[in-house]
């Protein structure tokens, strides 16, 4: 562990929605302060699993205590099935029964999920809360902590209702990542490998030369690999709060194959990282025949890959079954199937159209690495 | 009816969430021609609620056709008591199920409810939707769509989940206004005294000149109110958009003492503006108590009011009821009870606390006056 205090700060440059993200080791019991630092005096409430909560209630709970916040813990059951409206309209009732008012804030203690639903109901309950993002997973402290979308599912599809609500502030403790499942924290891994493919060859490269040291935990190297990726991240958003300009659609580097392998397996089988992972390599494959993506970059990002101990291994899926599925998930969406695809490491091209032999080709691709 | 096409423009100044309120008579058939003109070029779902529809379904349905537009309407139905998650929830999925993606847009049709609902949907599926409202009844075309207020009831109280959500643009018909029953109209009336109240003296001197040709319905007086009543709702949401500085809440004038008479029955026996005549001159006698609000100008408004027959009878409800109901809302939304006394007529001052035996005085003389 680093003994020294350092708290990495980055913005997200939105004009009067700017804030700042707070990425350091052992920061959690700073809520508190940091809550008094915003001018958010009102009642805390905290919006958490039980998991989470086991380990982090106590020191978040003080924290608040220590500055004369008063602060209401409320759990919710964690998993994809849970992030729907009945949870939001429970928490609705328990927030409104303990007297929660305009006023005072609410806080997401978690992962990715708390975060997008305790976020929702921050953005919709009395017409909206101060909000603040207290990740505690690689994915949720790298991505979906940052940026501003919250939202729940249908039973139609994944993030079908939702806004875009910022958080006043985001305090990412790369500490609390030491109690993750081996297996959740490298999926996390997966986004941070992305980042350095959409905006950052230099990161790519420093990637290469730790990543065992970041597998390790190695607190220096996540401090800094987690830090690099919200600069980039928040740069993204910066440029495009709203999804409205196609810059922001950079971040879904790997995400259209990575989507589809999720909703085919009913998000059971794979992580988020995990299915990600594979649908990069798949990105990469496209980009060498439509973008002039080197092959021996495509080896670079798949020998990654596979120190991060990615399988590739889909099992009993096939890739008929993968493009099936993303002609129907864009179907849903709107629009034409469109991928974001790596020109160089560190450099994507988006919205790009691909013609469908080329994805076959690519998923071919991607099963043979199995 | 006029014979012109005037349409008087009104702008909410909100930055790059400015848009403006179209008052006009005979002009729901623009609405496709707008639409275009907003750059909304996609599918247009029209939310409205069966007896609206039936008078203007055609109408709508063939501006939007003859300007390219698709569209598809969706009907719910009225009544506070269908405000709520379910109707929401229900809305999702038709919407969803007739192909509404995301740069579509949604437009309410209908009275404020209709606004309400619709308008949370649309900042809420797939992130948000471009949203127009057409208002058709006089509290949506002078309060309810202007602002970006929107969100739907719970079990424990009004309006408790919702958000600010600004429409691109919001297109008032007031011939739509001739098809309403009289008592709904005349409930509207009681909005449009308030904003003279709250803003605009000489306005005031006009209703008192014009009253009776606007309860005629007499389309040069309602264009002249209808008009004058937004461009104050503009301008104050425009100084305060998100309810933070208090400028906003002056437009509460009358509703801390109406709302205590809705929720106490059940929003059934008295209709919005109904329970708001009846709370503005309560305030009115408050201010004789506590701000020097003249005596003759409080016999001005209930002479106004008594022009627009609102009738002040109660029945069984006692100023006590109404007492112990205010200090229960009070208690939901957090804080003290305060009100908005007017000082005179045109001015008002927001968030006065007032001692219990001025309110019941207040009470009292409302009581006498039926």
């Amino acid at each position: 562990m680093s003994s020294d205090n350092t708290i990495l700060r980055t913005v997200v440059d939105l004009g009067d929605r700017s804030y700042e993200v707070c990425t350091g080791e052992g920061i959690l019991g700073q809520v508190g302060y940091m809550m008094r630092q915003h001018n958010l005096n009102g009642t805390v409430a905290v919006i958490s699993n039980p998991a989470v909560l086991d380990l982090y209630h106590d020191e978040v709970a003080s924290s608040l205590d220590d500055h004369g916040l008063r602060s209401v813990f409320l759990s919710i059951r964690e998993g994809e099935t849970h992030k729907n409206l009945d949870t939001v309209r429970h928490l609705y009732e328990e927030l409104l029964e303990n007297s929660i008012e305009r006023g005072d804030s609410i806080i997401a203690l978690g992962g990715g999920q708390t975060g997008d639903i305790a976020g929702f109901v921050a953005a919709t309950l009395l017409r909206g809360f101060d909000f603040v993002q207290d990740p505690t997973t690689v994915l949720a402290q790298v991505d979906a902590a940052i940026g501003g979308k919250v939202g729940v599912n249908l039973p139609l599809g994944k993030n079908l209702v939702g806004a875009f609500y910022q958080p006043r502030f985001v305090l990412s403790d790369v500490a609390t990542l030491m109690s993750l499942p081996e297996r959740e924290f490298r999926s996390g891994i997966a986004e941070i490998i992305k980042y350095a493919c959409i905006r950052d060859r230099e990161f790519f490269v420093y990637l290469e030369e730790n990543l065992e040291s970041l597998l390790a935990r190695e607190s220096r190297t996540m401090l800094h690999a987690i830090s690099v990726s919200c600069g980039i991240k928040a740069e993204v958003v910066g440029q495009d709060e709203l999804e409205l300009t196609g810059v922001r659609s950079i971040l879904n580097f790997g995400h259209t194959i990575g989507h589809a392998i999720e909703s085919l397996t009913g998000y059971r089988r794979f992580l988020h990282g995990e299915a990600v992972a594979a649908g990069m390599v798949a990105a990469g494959h496209m980009g060498t025949a439509v973008t002039g993506f080197p092959g021996e970059e495509l080896d670079r990002l798949v020998a990654l890959e596979r120190v991060a101990d990615f399988s590739f291994d889909l099992g009993d899926l096939s890739p008929d079954d993968i493009l099936d599925r993303v002609r129907f998930d864009k179907k849903v969406e709107g629009g034409r199937v469109r991928y974001v695809l790596p020109r160089r490491l560190g450099e994507v091209i988006p919205r790009t159209t691909v013609p469908e032999p080329v994805v076959h080709d690519a998923l071919d691709y991607v099963w043979a690495l199995t």
